[in-house]
This record gives C-alpha cells, structure tokens and sequence, in this order.
C-alpha cells in the first residue's frame, strides 16, 4: 500500500486483512512467555477447564491481529502509533488450527490542525475460518498526515 | 496464593506484583511475530521514528502484564477467563531493559447467583522502574465462585 497518510483515509472505509493459521505450537510457546495458564499451555489439563480445550491466550489473539494489520499495509510505511483500545472483547474461543483474519473500518476521524498526525478510530473485528466473530475492538491509532499538510 | 475464589476479593482491594525487565532482544523477537514495524524491530531506522528510538509494541506490554498477573497468582489456580478490556491506554513507551511491574486494584464486582463464576473489573496499572506508569487498563475477568457457594 506503499506510504499512506491520514488524508487518505475516511469513515466507513473498510479494509479486509489477509489470514493466518494458528498452530497448537505457536499458542502453547506464547502461553509460556506471556500467559502461562494450563488451558492455554496444556492439552490434557485444559481438557478440565471451563473451555474442555487448549484454547489460545486473548493476548495472542489481540498479537496476531496486529500482525494482520501491519501486514495489510493499513498504516502505510511510517507506520500507526497506538494511543489506547476501547471495549475489546474476546467473543469466542480461538483453538489449535484455526485461521483468522480481519476487518478493519474507520469509525471516527480527528485531526488537529497543529499537529502532524491525526487520530483514527479503527473498529476491529478478528474472524475465523467460519466467518465468526472471535474478538473485537476499537484501536485508536495517531495517523501521521501528509507532510505537505502539516500545519494546514 | 493458592485457590483463590470471586468470594476472596473485594472492591478496592490491591496487588503489586513482582517486575520484570524486557531486554532489547525480546522487544525484536516479539515484533518479528506480531508487530513488525520499524520502530520496533530495528535501532537504527527507529531513531527516524516519533519516539527517536526503539520501542516494545504495546501490544508486548499488554502480553507482559498478564505474565506478571498469572504469576502474581492473582487469580488462583485455576486461572481467570478474560471476557474483555476496557479504556486502554499506552501512556508512555516502553524501551529496552525497562523494568516493568503491575498494580491491580479491584474496581468493581458483580456475582450471578445462577453462575459458578462472578465477573470482577479490575483496573490495572503497569509501571517502569521509575514508577511512571507506562500503560492502564480494565481487565473484565470471569472469577470462579468457591465450589461450594455455585447456586447459593
């Protein structure tokens, strides 16, 4: 998507993000570092937790959609600061094998005119393979404007 | 700590939890997978960033603060089912060798009688070693209820 500023963005636009395959692997190393809870490190143990299952950490979850996104070219190439997250949910349960992908879509635009970025808030949904809806939130993202508009 | 149960809390209550430094390989290694952008990922082209250096992803500090909670073991053994998370902010960047810890405190509760488990918000503030705090968030938890106590 090469460089892409605030300027190019409005609301309701909406962006699709490639997907990626989750392997019980992958979420049982992220458990170790990061969130080392049986129902996300251990198959057997997980099987007597409240989801019966290996489940991936949200955090993960929330890790993988950053990928997608970044991956997507969404913020162009000086890339998105974020500035915080409103009302994630984690909906359903992610599991060993499953493919997820987003969507992305402008809900509100500000800019300030003495600033050299603007702030976009992206409403995320993280779907599976099935088209579910696994997590959602909103990222609220500092967009850096096109240089020649600064100070517009 | 043991089992700890949705009836062994209460509104206001706090806990600090032990520290943990984050070196700078592990800020690379983190963005390679789940963050790959420049000011992340590599010294050099980070300095013509907007933070002028090398950054964690937020997204790494959210991952690190649930490590320091689980270990912390806040939510007993049997562990703390993330529903969701509210007004998340990054308030200040995370950089290489920063030691960060965590201040829990429970800001609300709601108990279901029909439920095994009640629901506890609990407003969490990760710290440097400077005790500037670097990032805030409500994490909503589904507690489970003392064995005992489910239906009472």
């Amino acid at each position: 998507m090469g460089d892409r500023y605030f300027e190019d963005w409005k609301v309701g636009e909406r962006l699709v993000t490639s997907s990626r395959t989750l392997q019980e692997a992958e979420i049982i190393k992220f458990a170790r570092e990061y969130d080392p809870q049986d129902f996300h490190l251990d198959p057997e143990a997980a099987k007597n937790s409240p989801f019966g299952r290996l489940v991936a950490s949200g955090w993960q979850t929330t890790a993988l959609t950053m990928r997608l996104i970044v991956e997507s070219g969404i913020f162009g190439r000086r890339g998105g600061v974020g500035l915080g997250v409103d009302e994630l949910r984690w909906l359903k349960p992610v599991y060993p094998g499953d493919t997820l992908h987003v969507v992305a879509e402008v809900e509100s635009m500000r800019a300030n005119p003495e600033k050299p970025s603007g702030i976009c808030r992206f409403k995320l949904t993280t779907l599976n393979q099935d088209d579910v809806a696994v997590m959602t939130h909103v990222a609220i993202v500092l967009v850096p404007k096109r240089p020649a508009a600064v100070g517009a």
